[in-house]
C-alpha cells in the first residue's frame, strides 16, 4: 500500500485529474492510519470541493471508508431490511413513526441514527426525551430487536467507517463540509456498512435544510443513488420541501408527542404524507408491494409496534413527557394569512432555545422547541397566538424571538398563496 | 485579532471571494502564532491556489508575513542598496559576480541568499565550497561588511518572515507550492524584510526553471514587481532563459571557479551577459546611472570587491578550490551540431552526482557537478569529450548519466539551429 504518496494525489486532484482506484484505496487507508496527515486531507479535500470527482472515484471513495470498518450484516433475518436517511431538516420527525410503521408492514428496519448538531434536530435525541429509553445497543441486542419486534432505532456503533468519522471532524473545520462528492461518501458509507438491504434517501431543499437550492440537492441525490446502486443496495430518493418546517413542532419531547399522533392515525397532515410517502419507498425497496402503509396507521399495528421498539430499549411509551418549565407565547402581528413559516427560523429558534447542540457532548433539553399554531396558507388574526417558545431557561427567549424577526410573513386576508409540493421529485 | 475564524476566511476563498485586510492579517497572524491549524492553512492555500488572489490580497498578505517577523534596515549606510533574486536555475552562479561587480560601481549589495534543494544549486553551497568561508553573519557583521566592502552574500536570519518559514514547509507537503500568489508572496516578504532598497528579479522560465512555461514566469514576475512597488522597493524583473544551462559549469567548486573567470573579464559569454544586463538593472534601480559595469570587469575592479568580499568572511579567494576525487566523460554521440543541452538533464545529474541535496540538511560535495565542453550551437565530433562528470563517489555515474539520457541532441552539420535569446524579457 506504500506505491503512492500523499503530494502525488494531491497534486492529481489539484489538476483536475481522475484518481485512481489505488490512488483512492492508499489515501484513505493511510488517512485512517495516520500516515497521511490532517493537513494533507484537508487540502485534497479542498481540491475535492473545487475539482470534483467523477461517479466513480466517489464509489471507490465509498468503498473505501466502508473497508476502514466494520460492516454489518443482516442477511440472517427472516425479513428484508430497508433503512431511511435524512439530510436534516426542521421538524424533521420522520424516522420516529416511520420505523414502526414499516415493521408492520413487514419489513425490518435498522435504523442507526445521529445526535443533532446546529438547527437540525437529532433523533436520538428526540428519542432520549421518553422516560428510560436508551439509544446504545449491543450488536446482538439489535438483532434480537429486529427479528422480535422488526423495527429499532439506535446510536451508530463506533466501528463502522472510522475513515468518515476522522475526515467528517476534519471537513468541519476545513471550510470543506459542502463538497457533495464527499457529503455522499460521508452518508452513503456508513448508511452501507449498516448493511441494509434497501435505501431511501429524504433529501431536504429549501432555507431550512443543508442543501439551499434544488439544483444541488438533485445532485447529491442522484450522486448517493448511484453510490447505493454501486455497493448493490437498492436506493431511491425523495426531493423534499424544507423551506417550511415539518408539522407543528421544533424539539425533542414534543416532536415525540406528534409522531405519536401521527402513529393513533391522527396528526398533522404534511408528517402523515411525508411518512407514508417514504415508507411506500421502503417497502417497494425491500420488494414488498402488496401493503399499503397508510393502513397500518389506521389500524393501530404501527402503533404496537412503537410501543414494543420503545419498550425493547427499557422506554416506557406511556409514560408522561417532559416539559419545559417556561414559555413565551409569539402573537400574529395582524390579520389576514400566514404565507410563510421560514424553517431555518424556526429551527434557529429550537436551538437556542436548548433543543440542540452547538458542540458536540453539548447537553440538550427535553422540553424545549417551539409549536406552531399556523401553517402557511391558513388565516390568522391580530393578537392570536402564532407559536410558543419553550424552554427551561428563560433567558434564551430573547435570542430565539431574534432568530425569528423575518422568519415569517401575515398578508392581507385574499393574498394569493401557492402552496409548494411537499415531495418535490424522486430520483431512482 | 480574535474577530475572525479560519473557516469563514477559508470559505471565503474556497467560494471565490476577495480576503479582506483584517481577514489576511488575522489569518497569518494567527497561523504563525498556532491558533490556525495546519490543516486550515493547507485547506486555504489549495482554494488560493484553485482560486487565485488580487493583487491587494497578494500585497497584504506579503505584509503581514512580513509583520510575522524582524524587517532588516539599511537606511543607514551611505550607499543606496540593490538585491537580487532569481527563481533558481542551473549553473545559476551569476549571484557570485554579480554582488562585487554592484559594489565595483557604487552600489552596495546585501545579498541574503538560501541552500540549494533539488535539482537547482544553493549560492551558500557554491561560495561553501572556497576554504575558510561562512555563512553566517550577525547583523552587525553585515553592516559593517556593506560599508567597508559593499557586498556580502551571506545566510538570511532566521527572524525574517518566520509566518514564511512555516507556510513553505506546509505547502511542500500539501501539494500547494505552485500557487502564484503563494510563491510571490514567499520570495517577495523575504526581499522586503532584508530590507533592500531597490530590488531585481531573474525570473527563469524553461526546463530547468520552476515556471516551465512563459506565461507563468510572466504572470510570477508581474505579481512579484507589482508586491515590490506596493512595499516601496524599487522592483524590476529580467525573464531569462533556462531551457539550457547557464555557462559550462553546474556544481559548487566549478561554479567559483567559473564565476572567478568572468571577475576576471574572461568567462562563459552568456554568464557575463547576465551578470552585466542584472548589474544594469541593479544599478538603475539603485539611482546609479553613470557606470557601465562591463568597465568594471574589465579594469579588475569587481575582482578586487570579490576578494575582499571572500576575506571579510574567512575565506582565502587564493586557495586552491576542492576537487572531485572521480570523473566520467560523456563523448559525443554523432559529429555534427549539438542543437539542444537540457538544463533540467544536467541540473539532476549535478544533484545525483552530489553537489545538491534532497532534504533539508544534507551535505553537498564540494567539488560535485557537471561540467560540459560545447553549449547548443556548437560543432562536435563523435567521441570527442562532451560532458564530464564529477564526484567523490563513483556509485552515482550511473544515476547522473540515467539523468542524461534523452537530455541532449546532436544533429547533421548544416541542421538548422536557432539559438533561443537569453534575456527574454523585461518587466518593470
Amino acid at each position: 500500500m506504500s506505491q503512492h504518496d500523499a503530494v502525488e494525489v494531491i497534486t492529481a486532484k489539484r489538476d483536475g485529474g481522475t484518481l485512481s482506484d489505488s490512488q483512492i484505496d492508499w489515501v484513505v487507508d493511510a488517512y485512517t492510519r495516520g500516515d497521511v496527515a490532517d493537513e494533507q486531507m484537508s487540502a485534497l479535500a479542498m481540491a475535492i470541493l473545487l475539482n470534483g470527482m467523477e461517479r466513480e472515484e466517489i464509489s471507490r471513495w465509498t468503498a473505501a471508508m466502508i473497508a476502514s470498518g466494520e460492516r454489518m450484516d443482516f442477511s440472517a433475518l427472516s425479513r428484508p431490511t430497508a433503512d431511511k436517511h435524512s439530510t436534516g431538516g426542521v421538524g424533521d420527525k420522520i424516522t420516529l413513526p416511520l420505523a414502526p410503521l414499516v415493521a408492520a408492514c413487514g419489513v425490518a428496519v435498522p435504523q442507526l441514527s445521529g445526535r443533532g448538531l446546529g438547527h437540525t434536530g437529532g433523533t436520538l435525541d428526540k428519542l432520549e426525551s421518553i422516560p428510560g429509553w436508551r439509544a446504545a445497543l449491543s450488536n446482538d441486542e439489535m438483532m434480537r430487536q429486529l427479528e422480535e419486534v422488526g423495527a429499532v432505532i439506535c446510536a451508530a456503533g463506533t466501528g463502522l467507517a472510522p475513515a468518515d468519522k476522522k475526515l467528517y471532524a476534519l471537513r468541519d473545520v476545513t471550510g470543506t463540509v459542502e463538497a457533495i462528492p464527499l457529503i455522499a461518501s460521508s452518508i452513503m458509507s456508513k448508511k452501507i456498512a449498516e448493511g441494509t438491504g434497501s435505501l431511501v434517501l429524504d433529501v431536504k431543499v429549501g432555507t431550512g435544510a443543508f442543501m439551499k437550492d434544488l439544483d444541488r440537492a438533485r445532485e447529491l441525490a442522484e450522486t448517493m443513488v448511484a453510490l447505493g446502486k454501486d455497493a448493490g443496495v437498492r436506493t431511491t430518493a425523495l426531493l423534499t420541501d424544507m423551506s417550511t418546517p415539518l408539522g407543528f413542532t421544533a424539539g425533542n419531547a414534543i416532536e415525540v408527542a406528534e409522531s405519536v399522533e401521527v402513529l393513533a392515525g391522527g396528526g398533522p397532515a404534511d408528517v402523515v404524507e411525508l411518512t407514508v410517502a417514504l415508507a411506500r419507498e421502503m417497502l417497494a425497496g425491500a420488494g414488498v408491494d402488496d401493503v399499503d402503509p397508510a393502513d397500518k396507521l389506521a389500524d393501530g399495528s404501527a402503533m404496537d409496534v412503537w410501543k414494543k421498539m420503545i419498550r425493547a430499549q427499557d422506554g416506557d411509551p406511556d409514560a408522561a413527557l417532559p416539559t419545559a418549565r417556561e414559555s413565551h407565547v409569539v402573537t400574529a402581528p395582524a390579520t389576514g394569512v400566514l404565507t410563510r413559516l421560514d424553517a431555518l427560523a424556526v429551527g434557529m429558534a429550537a436551538w437556542r432555545l436548548g433543543a440542540g447542540r452547538a458542540k458536540l457532548g453539548d447537553a440538550v433539553q427535553d422540553g424545549a422547541g417551539v409549536v406552531w399554531h399556523a401553517r402557511p396558507g391558513d388565516e390568522v388574526t391580530e393578537g392570536q397566538p402564532l407559536m410558543t417558545l419553550l424552554t427551561d431557561e428563560p433567558e434564551r427567549f430573547d435570542r430565539a424571538l431574534a432568530s425569528l424577526e423575518g422568519g415569517y410573513d401575515v398578508e392581507p386576508a385574499g393574498s394569493a398563496y401557492e402552496p409548494s409540493p411537499l415531495v418535490i421529485d424522486r430520483v431512482s
